[in-house]
């Protein structure tokens, strides 16, 4: 049997994928999750199965580094848990979507054992598995330096994009896709952001999209085919991206998208991204305003319309009906 | 009978108080409508009936002033058809909601003919028979000066508020409450800004009183009497305002405001403001968002909303459903 | 030498204010500030000065009741010395713009010696004295009750403001201008949201007079009278309210603004107010965008811009210079 | 002499470099521009230079076809001069940004002179002559698919990007990076929502990146590498699009930015964008607030906060001075 000192928690989509793509390049993980067919399924795949967190560290060679990738829920007691059964010099990754002052708590924690701690912002979905994965890491410089053979095979590399002008000699470590970011919690931090940059981008285009879709309506009126119109803006304009790639790829399969919910989630990193530009004082009108607009699509504002038709039948009289747009 | 210049075309709720409270300052009205309804019940309580334009006109004495109280989209065609029975040296008044750029448009048509145009915006809603008008007026200064007795008799007058420390001397027009503020267009100008301030005034409103009615799942959770707070803030908060006492007034009635719909209407001083304000070049990131709030509680954010749940779901596999807050 | 129970912590505008219009009310405070000259001020006009915090305590008869006004930043440390001179039984309100949620901590703290903590929101500026308070009160019952004397002195009173149709019978607290909102955290909670929406309705009335101002160089132009238009929406107008008030009463001073900042700061309230928003998961794009805007007053936008500027040249080749409205 | 019937009329950056690109794909342009120097260069470079329109028109073989790519505020004026040197049968194509309810009055007034008119939004900068151009093209279907050679001479082709997964067989137009969008006015219309969006993803990176440059002052502090981090995002990131390349790049040549103006430019069709999303009804937060932030940066925002410190001076007695982040 293989042996390996790099232990997975969590084989959800994006754990599970992080898994196959490290065997891809040779490095066998050990995997546990609380869904013993989760587990089963990687191992079929050639990983070695857990049945336990006892279990999982017992069959890593010292020193140990384990990824977690579990909800963010679950992130403190799962690293808890798993210390007990650690050792010092071993090395807990936090992969997941966590909230970056968190990670102080947990590096102090895990510290106090001797334990390491390295956050790492994964960006990618469900295309990191083949495109690999946009990795922003935080933490002390030996812990993240010794995990450099799992994060150039977890990255999509060099030549995965074109050399930026300027950028000479060399390739830095981010022109690979991974990017040592700064102390613990600058991982999280910088994928936070880039959470919330990508809900503005989403906004956007959803925003500019909806008024194609009412341009039948205007004067003059238009019936115009979005799907193309996605499509040539993937070549040669200035707002080609990857997600007008998937955009446009969605609205070959479903011109109107009448199958997708107009109720859309937010995660914590929305949230938090708006959180941290308070607390610097730096204007995020568009980062917010991406934000609400997935409150409202889950009518959190109605209580908000109610008080704005109370006003104006009380000032002008005026009964709400619903009405056309 | 009565003999008077003044006529009254359109006797909707604004129209027919305009009336009324004119005659509670001894102006009678010829009044016409194209409810023949309309016209009995004013001309049961004093009002000089008329059956079309035509009788209208005839019944009023020269030089006239007609004041035109009809919705925006047919301001236009009531003007032409009426300035078919009028004389030069008569004045239409329009006391409606029109977008300014077209008063400069019946001025001229009207000019031609010798008859004078004045604009006037009108708030105040259904309270205005007994508080009064704030009147804000556009045009030529001989003709809005002759309407002056018509003015003073809509305003709610000097005593209706504290005069403003540092005003001293004879009250200036503007402290009566109604003002020549310009030539042609200004008065709606002016009135189409005051309805764009109304709608970010009345969403900062919503906004908060939604948080409170959300207080009770929140992290400490308060069960806020909402009623009892909107009563609190209208004596000696920095937020004391005549929306707050509608406000506080339509709670008392309704705590949880449930029969007022969660669909709220727009009309065109919201749209022009914003309008103005890119003309302008001025940011208007607060009467934008309330404006666009309204659009989203008629559910126009359809689209977007399912074009953000496409693309979720290529990038992540993120299946939307409904979720809780 | 007058004897009291009250104590008053903090002898800035509010704090002065506050003991000021107590003694209006027959209400005597010892008085306690770090500058003498505070002290010696209010001593003047009959408080009971003191010297240090247990010198106030030893001042007042037992049980003291001490309204602490000094900035958020010491609050916590004055509390903390505070209580080293009182006993069981004795009442701390913390009358600042306190944090709701650092409320529970000093509430704690003071529970368990056995002092009650009551939190009050204090809105009225610095018409306050003349005027009276609108307070927001949180805490338990029993130790609000208590107090109700010393709120019913600050609050502006029931025939402050014209009474809500469809209040009737014996006034309710609310209407006197004071309100016990909740336990410990939910007076100052109300009072954050107060803040929230005066941003909002703030920033409404400088976007829209900002458009009155630049409307000389649109088209048609208009030359506009702000100090009077502002003077003419105070009688009838739906935007009439105090905001409106001291904005004529500025403009009547200064037609341009010209000594006012167009830096303008912000305090904990609008920025706690969007996070909890964010908590809530309510829409907030107004108050979101009042505060946003005072950010970029203070040209915190500036690498943002820069970041566009550079985006601009190297895609369109486009050189960035000032260029005009 | 080579024949040609394509003109240019208009040689700046984007007119020329479209002359030049269809040169590389073997179609010869007579070219005019106010400015001889202009016409000279690209004369030099093969073109047919023309003295004025008239000598252009008499240099082209018929049906001609007309490329007018001129500032917004000259089109009309433009199109009127050269018609009067055109034939029935010609056609005039508007490759600038201009407003698309204007095409109509064009499209009017050469068809009265049996011209047709093209309208042709035109994405992709300084980029375009190397990358090909993004088009989206409004017309007749009989004039528009008279131009495919010239269209397909200019687009950066099927194989500039990925196909997209779901489209089969022989390439639609749209993957070749160009699209008959609908009559005329569309293609400016598709163009006009195609800056709006980059107006707010622009807007979105620049919010994000401006998080970051303030996260060394915040709790806890990160000194981040921007360059760095933009770089790390273009391989498998989700917000992985051209505009975070030319960011990147700026980036590395100018870390902090500092030559690059905070004072942000905007166009027609970022204005255009919003006043077509409120004749739509459909809410833009993300696209109006880019462009209000731009409004912003060019300190439009003055006399606004002008207004809110004279309120908080009012109410508040707080005097405004500049303030630390």
């Amino acid at each position: 049997m293989a042996t390996t000192n790099f232990g997975m928690v969590g084989l959800g989509r994006m754990g599970a994928n992080i898994v196959r793509r490290l065997a891809l390049h040779n490095i066998t993980s050990a995997v546990y999750d609380v869904s013993p067919d989760a587990v089963k399924t990687l191992a079929a795949e050639g990983a070695i199965g857990a049945t336990d967190m006892a279990n999982l560290a017992s069959q890593l060679s010292t020193p140990r580094t384990i990824w977690i990738m579990v909800p963010a829920a679950v992130t403190d007691s799962t690293i808890a848990s798993l210390a007990e059964h650690l050792s010092p010099g071993d090395t807990v990754i936090d992969g997941g979507n966590s909230y970056y002052k968190n990670d102080l708590k947990n590096a102090e924690f895990l510290k106090a054992k001797g334990i390491n701690f390295v956050d790492v912002g994964t960006s990618g979905g469900v295309y990191g598995l083949e495109r690999g994965y946009s990795l922003m890491i935080g933490g002390d410089d030996a812990a993240v330096k010794s995990l450099d053979p799992i994060f150039k095979a977890l990255c999509p590399g060099v030549e995965s994009a074109e050399r930026t002008p300027g950028r000479t000699g060399e390739p830095a470590q981010a022109e690979y896709g991974y990017l040592h970011c700064g102390p613990v919690g600058s991982g999280h931090f910088v994928k936070m952001i880039h959470n919330g940059i990508e809900y503005g981008m989403m906004a956007a285009f959803a925003e500019g999209l909806a008024i194609f879709e009412a341009a039948d309506e205007m004067t003059p009126a238009y019936d115009l085919d979005i799907p193309a119109i996605t499509e040539v803006w993937r070549r040669g304009s200035v707002v080609a991206s990857w997600l007008l790639d998937l955009t446009a790829q969605a609205l070959v399969e479903s011109t109107e998208l009448k199958e997708y919910s107009t109720e859309v989630s937010d995660s914590g990193e929305g949230r938090w991204t708006v959180q941290a530009a308070i607390e610097a004082g730096i204007p995020a009108h568009v980062l917010s305003a991406s934000l609400y607009a997935r409150f409202a699509s889950r009518n959190n504002d109605e209580f908000a319309n109610r008080v704005l038709s109370a006003m104006r039948f009380k000032f002008g009289g005026h009964n709400e009906k619903p009405q056309a747009k």
